[in-house]
C-alpha cells in the first residue's frame, strides 16, 4: 500500500472531516487520502493485492525489439485460423440463440462430455456431471481456494510453484508453505516432513497444489512411481490434492503418464485447460471434482460470474467435434519441441555457467544462475540488453527465487530464442563480472511476490 | 448442510480414522461423512452455499409446456444473426492471434474506449483507464465485494434486490442491510434512517448497492431529483455506492436519466453490460471505478480469472464498431415495451385483486398477491398448472418477500405473456380458495434466499 499512502500530507476528505461527536451521522468514517478515498474501506485481503513493480518493465518487455523469454503464451500461428473463423460463423448462424445466451453455472453439457475424451487421455474417468467448466483455469484455482481456504489456512505449493496460483492463494490470505522438488517432481520424504511438521504444530494443510506435468515454472515431471505416493501422504494427513495440468498433452515424447485424478477420484481436484492446446483467448478451463465438493465449485462459480460463456463454449465444442483435435496437439508438440532444442542448446553455448532443466514437454525450462546473481536485480539490465525473463522470485511466496529465473520457449521463433539466450548470456557476463569487483548484486530483491500480469505468466 | 451431513451415521474414511495421538500424523481430520469426505474442510464462506430448493423446479420450468415467467433471459431472436456470424468469422480470420490469446487483465483498449460511447448515454465522462471490463457484471460485483467486504461488514441493498447481487454478498459473508424502496426507488429518509441506526450501534456500512433504472425485481426507477439526495447521504457517512446499471438503456419513453456515476465520480463504481443491450452469451460486463479502487479491480480480476475473454471482447468490439448498436437497442425497447403492456395488461384482467409495477423500462414486474398467499409456497402449484415465476424470498437476505413474485416479460411472446397470466390466476384463486378456508398457505416459506440459477435470474 505504500505508493497509495505516500501524499501522507493530503487533507482529509470532506467526509473525513465530519464531526465524529454527531451521534446521527457515520462513526468518523477516515476515509483515506486524497489519492485513495476509499482507503480505509478495503477489506483485509485487498491488503495484499499490490502491483508488481516489475509489471512496468514487462510493458517493454512487450515491444518488438525485445526477446521476450517471460511469457507463457502459446504460439497461435500454428492453428488453421481460416477453418476456426468458419466454425465460428456456423455456430453463430446455427445455434446463436444459445450461443448467445445464458448458459447453466456448470458449463455446456455437450463440452462437458467432449472434456471426458481429452482427460481419456491421461487414463482419467469420469462422468460429465463430475465436470464444472471454468473462465479459464484460473478461475477454478480461485473457486477451489474459495470454498476450502479460510484466512491463515495452509496451502502446500511446490518451491517453486505457478505464479497465477500463489496469487490466488495471496487473494484469499492463505499461509503458503513451500514443498521441494527435484529432477523427479515434488519429493514424498519432504511433504512428509512438511505435513509432519505442521502437525507437531498443531496445524494441518487444506489443500496441496501441484503441477505435476511439465511443471511451470521448473520444466520437470513428477514421475509414476511418486503418484501414488505423494496421494498416500495427502490422503492419511487429510489434505485434497489440487493437480493443476494444463501442459499434460504437450509431452515430446512418449504417452502422456496417468493423471494423479486417475488413481484417486475422492482425493484429487483435476483442473485442466484448453488455453495451451488449443487457444487461451476463449478463457475455458474446467474442475474435476468430488461429488460434493463438484456442487460447491458450482455455487461459487454462479455467484462469481453467473455462468461461463456460451460463446466461447460452443466455439470450442464445435472445434473438438469437426477439427483434428489430436493432431493439433501433435503438431504443437513437435513446434514446442523444437523451441525446446533451440533453447536447452542455447543455454549450453552461451550460458556454460548456468544450470537448467530440460523439460520433457510444455513451455520452461528453470535456469540456476551462476553464484552471487540476482534474478530480480538483474533484469532492468536485460531489458534494457532486450531480452525479457521472468526472475525467479516470482514462483515463491517467501521471497525465495532470486537465484534463478525462468525461461520460456513457447512463443518465440528458435531464431530468437538462439538470440534472446545470446543477449541474455551478455547481461549475466557483465553482472558476473560486477559481482566478482563488488560482491553480490548492488539491488537485493525484496521478498513480496512479482506478478508480471496475465499475458506474460 | 443438512442434505449433506444426513449421512450422518455413515462411517468415518480411513483418514479420519487415523490415530489421533500419533504426533508425527495429522491432527485428526475428521474428512466427514461418506457422502462429503471432505466436509471438515470447508472455509466458512463455503458453508453459506448451498443448493436452491427451488431449483429443481426451475429445471421443469424450462420445458416448453410451461410458460416461465421467471427467467432474465433477453429476448436474443431479434438480434441479426446472419450478420453476427459474419462478424465472429471476420473476428477470428483477421486478428485470431488476438482474439485467441491471453489480454490484459483490465481489458482491451479499444473496447474500452467504445465503452465510454455507451456510457456517454446516461451522461458518464470517463477515461478508458477508468474501465475494468469483466466477465459478465456479476464478476465486477463479486470483485467489489472482494475488496471491499470483510466477513460481518454491512452492504446496504434495496429491499427487494437483485438475487445475483446477493449471491455474490453471501459469498463474502457480508452482512446485508435492506433499505426500503418506494414507486420512485430508493428512500432518502430511509437510507439515512439505516445509516443513523447503524452509525448508533458503532458500525459502518462499506457499500451501497443499488439498481437506479428499471430495477429487478421491482422495476422501478430511482427519480432525478433522489439520485443527488441519495449520494449526498453515502458520501456523508462515507459509504461507497455500487451503481448496478444493466437496464438503463432499455427505457421505454423519454431519454435515460443521468446515471448517478455522472454526478459523482469519486463515490460511485458503475457496473454495466452487454448481456441485456446486446447478448449475454459473450459474458462481457464491466465496472467503472476511482482509480485507486479500479487498480485493485483489475489485481483482483486477475487473480480470479488472470484476464477476460479476447474471443468474446474483440466479437464486441467489432459489433459495435459495424453494426448499428443504437438501432439495435431501439428495437429492443420496442419489443420489451409491447411485452410489459401484454404483462400489465393481463394481470389487469386476470387478477384484479393483486397489485404490480408499471416499469417505464427493463425486464420486470414485481407483483403483490392477495392477502394470506406465499409466492414460495405455491410455486409447486404454479409450475404444475405450467406456469412459472420468482418467489419475492429469492430477493431478500432474510426471509421476507414471500407476499411478492417477480414477473419478466422478457422472454416469452405477448401471447405467451397473457397465456401465463392467466394460468397464474387460476393458481392464485385456488390458492385464495384454500386461504380462505384454511388460513395462510399451508406450507410456510423458509429463510433461506433461494437462487433460481443463472438462466432465470
Amino acid at each position: 500500500m505504500t505508493s497509495e499512502t505516500s501524499g501522507a500530507g493530503a487533507p482529509p476528505t470532506t467526509a473525513a472531516a465530519a464531526d465524529v461527536s454527531t451521534p446521527t451521522t457515520a462513526p468518523a468514517p477516515a476515509r483515506g487520502t486524497r489519492l485513495d478515498p476509499w482507503l480505509s474501506s478495503y477489506a483485509d485481503r485487498a491488503h495484499g493485492m499490490r502491483a508488481s513493480e516489475i509489471r512496468a518493465l514487462f510493458a517493454v518487455a512487450n515491444r518488438p525489439e525485445v526477446v521476450s523469454l517471460a511469457g507463457g503464451m502459446p504460439y497461435l500461428e500454428g492453428l488453421p485460423l481460416d477453418v476456426l473463423s468458419e466454425v465460428s460463423k456456423r455456430v453463430i448462424a446455427t445455434r446463436g440463440t444459445t450461443a448467445l445466451q445464458y448458459g447453466s453455472a456448470q458449463g455446456d453439457e455437450t463440452l462437458r462430455e467432449q472434456i471426458l475424451d481429452v482427460m481419456r487421455m491421461e487414463g482419467i474417468d469420469a462422468h460429465p456431471d463430475d465436470v464444472v467448466v471454468t473462465t479459464g483455469s484460473q478461475q477454478a484455482l480461485d473457486l477451489v481456494t474459495r470454498i476450502f481456504v479460510n484466512p491463515g489456512d495452509v496451502v502446500l505449493a511446490e518451491a517453486p510453484s505457478y505464479v497465477g496460483a500463489l496469487g490466488a492463494f495471496r487473494a484469499h490470505q492463505a499461509d503458503v508453505v513451500h514443498v521441494p522438488i527435484d529432477a523427479n517432481g515434488l519429493i514424498p520424504v519432504a511433504l512428509e516432513e512438511t505435513l509432519g511438521a505442521l502437525a507437531r504444530a498443531g496445524r494441518r494443510a487444506k489443500l496441496l497444489y501441484t503441477v505435476p506435468n511439465f511443471h511451470n515454472p521448473a520444466g520437470v515431471t513428477l514421475s509414476a512411481e511418486r503418484r501414488p505416493q505423494i496421494l498416500e501422504i495427502a490422503h492419511r494427513y487429510g489434505v485434497l490434492v489440487l493437480e493443476d495440468n494444463p501442459y499434460g498433452l504437450l509431452g515430446f515424447e512418449g504417452d502422456p503418464l496417468p493423471a494423479m485424478r486417475s488413481l484417486d477420484a475422492d482425493g484429487v481436484v483435476y483442473l485442466g485447460s484448453f488455453s495451451k492446446t488449443f487457444a487461451p483467448g476463449y478463457r475455458v478451463g474446467w474442475a474435476v471434482a468430488p461429488h460434493a465438493v463438484r456442487e460447491k465449485l458450482v455455487l461459487a462459480s454462479e455467484s462469481a460470474i453467473l455462468c461461463p460463456s456460451n460463446a466461447s463454449q460452443l466455439a470450442i465444442s464445435a472445434y473438438l467435434a469437426t477439427c483434428d483435435w489430436r493432431g493439433q496437439i501433435k503438431a504443437f508438440c513437435e513446434l514446442y519441441r523444437e523451441r525446446r532444442d533451440a533453447m536447452v542448446g542455447a543455454l549450453a553455448e552461451h550460458l556454460p555457467d548456468a544450470s537448467w532443466t530440460v523439460p520433457d514437454g510444455g513451455f520452461y525450462t528453470w535456469v540456476q544462475l551462476p553464484p552471487g546473481l540476482d534474478s530480480k536485480a538483474m533484469l532492468p539490465r536485460a531489458v534494457t540488453a532486450r531480452v525479457a525473463y521472468v526472475p525467479g522470485t516470482a514462483f515463491y511466496a517467501n521471497g525465495a527465487g532470486s537465484d534463478h529465473m525462468r525461461l520460456s520457449f513457447c512463443f518465440p521463433t528458435p531464431e530468437r530464442i538462439r538470440e534472446g539466450v545470446r543477449r541474455l548470456a551478455g547481461v549475466v557476463a557483465a553482472e558476473s563480472e560486477l559481482v566478482s569487483l563488488f560482491g553480490v548484486s548492488g539491488q537485493r530483491a525484496r521478498d513480496d511476490v512479482q506478478q508480471p500480469g496475465p499475458d506474460v505468466s
